[in-house]
């Protein structure tokens, strides 16, 4: 599928991070070319994943936040995860949420870090989702993690 | 699209602030009419804005309220947010959601440029959307605020 | 549409006050006639109120409702006011919430009085919705309130 | 319509009272029989009564389930009566939903009672809605509780 | 409809167990085979599931999470469990939803022990739910649990 592949990235102008562009350049690293779309706030990126879907022919979307750290931020992250799954199944597509809280890590040094290795982690199982599922296959109850080191398996 | 575009305002008559007004003369600024309807309250914010689209053919709609400073105003606010979420699936077409919580601010001089200020700058982002996406994307994770200054990206 | 406009009373048998009893009454002094339909309790409201658009081809309803002063009851409202705003997207008809929580006022003799305002002012709403929306764009950003007295417009 | 009338129950085996039964027994009580059947939980009840209506043609559906008395418990509930709801409005039947909480009284013995009176009493409500729905009219507004004593209307 | 049936297994590489290797073990038990597909986490699950439903002709799926502890992670499995009800309603096919939660437990050794008896037993529920209805009947009301020991029914 590689190469005809179509990987959709849906991200906001609320963010402070490009994280399109992140994922732009890890796709690219993959021999991948996104598709972008970028909507004003992380509420508008359901209707925004399902464009990518139904008129621009994605199989699979990439959808970028960076909710704020204020409890209305939190509540309009649920809204929009749960936009976002409603997208997916009316679409039989995924959309592979990316939300990265303001307040995860106290140091923006430190945030910069978890947008960057979470962005680059769920393109890659973006790609693996539609081009390698055998892969996730073998990754299965691995205790992985996406922007922090995975935390492993529970050992027997 | 400049001038044949579409653009729906639904309103409430429970706002304290003429928030549709607003809108009508921010579009008239950037060349464009107003197609209104005000409904009751904000929970009747998400079949307005369907109707706007469906019977009145918009290309996208701007749908404003203004949730009181209760905790049952807040969870009429979230409902409603889930259900413009569900229109705009059901549509594939943005529904630009602008709130503003009477509580956001302490003093009423200071909502009424929030409510100003975020109204306008929403209905630049709603006519974006659909003549130049293209710049939404420039804009893209640079930390844009609407009501309030913006808070830039988070630099490097 | 006066006279033809069909308009539908979804109540319950769980309130406390026939506010179905009063809804009929105020659409009389207008000269409408209510197409009646009491189900249990409020969570029956959303399909009660599709069955009276789709079934008996009401071109509004309002679906009044009296939730306790309990938190699971609160829980309940919550679900059937997600219930009432996905059955307006589905049908692309406005269904008028009107619920009165048993602990919004201290009295019942206030109670009382707030239910029979709050009624006979969204019955008002809604025959505006589907006669005259003209006049509800002229209320718009008014501060309108159902059951106590109007807030008001914040004056600049 | 007694007698051709086809009335679902869909129960659990989660819940520790054989809840179907006793709705079966006040079926037969007012010569209708019922459709059974039972999944694990109360999260299992939405498709489930969705089941019996689509694929066996039920008029109604009565909904039995007891959440325990932790909050994710609660949580569960509360997603399957937002799923019944759902169920109902892709459906256009009432699915009358009869959950009794563990935690709702301290005593066992207590809680049976409750489970008994809520059951029949839905039940009854269950054929009301599909046989006369006038007498539901009749008791609009009056305060009806199942499980415990009606409260009854505030009188004026 | 052994031998013949279709089931599908959804699991995430988040969960820090193999779930999705127990469920294989468990169906083949059995006489099933399972037809596997995994996703990177919980809120992946939904479409997932549909997918396995819709595009691999599974007769039931079984959804297997492991949330971690904090909040956050507690609302995402909210949000997947409304998806996955969602999907069930869209399709009419049960998925049983088998989440186990990082913090139910103190020991990981015991956590082990959780995952393993919810996962198997959910299978056999699923197996019941497909094959033989009959049987989960037969326990309607004896208060099942799956990871620690059956409750029981309330003693008359």
């Amino acid at each position: 599928m590689k190469g005809k592949a179509r990987i959709g990235v849906c991200d906001t102008t609320f963010a402070r991070v490009d994280m399109g562009k992140i994922a732009e350049d890890e796709l690219r690293r993959w021999g991948f070319r996104a598709i972008r779309y970028t909507v004003p706030g992380i509420k508008d990126l359901p209707v925004g994943s399902k464009k990518l879907i139904e008129e621009r022919q994605c199989d699979v979307v990439i959808a970028l936040g960076m909710p704020g750290g204020e409890p209305i931020d939190k509540q309009c992250a649920h809204e929009a995860s749960l936009g976002l799954i409603m997208a997916q199944l009316m679409t039989n597509t995924h959309i592979i949420e990316v939300f990265v809280y303001e307040d995860e890590v106290e140091q923006e040094k430190e945030l910069l870090k978890v947008v960057e290795n979470r962005v680059r982690e769920h393109v890659q199982n973006a790609i693996k989702l539609i081009t390698s599922p055998d892969k996730l296959l073998k990754e299965a109850g691995t205790g992985q993690r996406q922007g922090f080191a995975d935390v492993g398996p529970i050992l027997r």
